[in-house]
């Protein structure tokens, strides 16, 4: 039986406040929860509903009603599975970004867009998301859903990215996505960096467009010469170029 | 001031049965609701707040107030303009099918994933995307917000894939991305055909995999081999196939 506390506990976890506070988020669906399992994320509490199958864990496990999971879940359409996570304290290692390729956020919005990138790094290995202070919370429950389990493998760390850039090694390629520069399709790329995605209606702010030393932009290949469409989906943007970087390496 | 009438006519429009009841849509936005105005959608009626600038038009326009748009409105923070509009009525151009490069969709079920669709192929130069009769309705309010405008300028079509299928040229080659097939990055593409993207949790459907004439897939390039991640979103996937396509072709 779910207490009121608890409860309410568990939905304060929609506001980031409540998260950092508590050190807490959570992730909700069958697939979802047993990919947090079998990960090294530790486990807060976990409620199932009846017959649910889950992996081996060690976990104290609360088998509740589907009323009970209406009243703690953040879908629309409740799932089996609920696990309340402890946010893992990681901390960036500036060897493994020095040479290796990495992709900076410079205040995503949208964490659905958030969680679609970082579901799409892992698919194209891509370790360390680097994002800046303003970027949606990865562990708002919108952004974990979006990442389907991603979220277990890939490293994503907020930091003030001015301090970042001024840590990195200075001979390391920044890429930035721009609406001009160099054709993506036709420029040399490296197999290390690091790639800028801007916010969703700014692109990348002027106070971080000055680490860029290689400006990239996605043509436009629409017929309408008179009605060109003005910009893609930030996340959708991302894969395209990461799709670009990692098929030149394969 | 608007009738209550007018805003329960409005609000229905969130329904698929009533928009095809009415023939009408909504669309929102002082961006989204200029593109509208410039293209050749007629509109049925169109709100705005006062002082906002909008281009000219023939549509009788409504100066209403904020607590009026907050009642119409299908967003969280409601813009300053509002338009009703009617659902064009176009007909597949078999011919144009055949010569060009085209998008098949069986059974897209999430709004914000086809509108990203409609916008990226805007982008790729991709005119027409026929959809199976399950998938999402691109003339759903969240569908027309993710397109961004381009719901303006793509012709969207929904039709019994069996029947399209059979009408189209025998020669023109038919791509479905699967997981597996031939790797994408090293596949001769051609420049017109149909590309197939399937469901979110499913894929393509047996029945319409039998016109696939060339299985592609996006290899994963995650690092580690013991986790690695399902799938790719598919509005991703479908950016990273354009992108693909669209790129030998420059």
């Amino acid at each position: 039986m779910l207490s009121k506390t608890k409860i309410k506990q568990i939905k304060s976890l929609e506001y980031k406040k409540f998260r950092n506070e508590l050190g807490l988020f959570v992730a909700e669906g069958e697939k979802l929860v047993t990919e947090i399992l079998q990960s090294d994320f530790q486990i807060n509490s976990l409620f199932c509903l009846p017959n649910t199958v889950l992996p081996k864990h060690n976990a104290r496990l609360e088998i509740i009603s589907e009323t009970e999971m209406k009243r703690i879940s953040f879908l629309k359409t409740p799932s089996t599975a609920l696990a309340v996570i402890k946010i893992p304290d990681k901390k960036i290692n500036i060897n493994v970004i020095n040479s290796s390729l990495s992709i900076v956020l410079d205040d995503i919005q949208d964490p659905g867009n958030l969680g679609t990138i970082i579901r799409l790094c892992d698919w194209f290995g891509i370790q360390n998301i680097i994002c800046s202070l303003k970027t949606a919370d990865c562990f708002s429950p919108k952004a974990v859903q979006a990442t389907m389990g991603a979220i277990c493998r890939i490293n994503v760390f907020y930091v003030e990215l001015n301090d970042f850039f001024n840590n990195i090694d200075k001979n390391i390629t920044v890429y930035g996505t721009f609406l001009e520069g160099e054709n993506i399709y036709n420029t040399k790329l490296s197999s290390s960096g690091i790639i800028i995605m801007g916010n969703e209606g700014q692109g990348i702010a002027p106070e971080i467009e000055k680490y860029v030393n290689q400006k990239l932009y996605i043509p436009c290949f629409s017929n309408d010469a008179a009605k060109q469409p003005e910009s893609l989906n930030v996340s959708v943007a991302t894969a395209i170029v990461c799709s670009e970087f990692k098929r030149r390496f394969l």
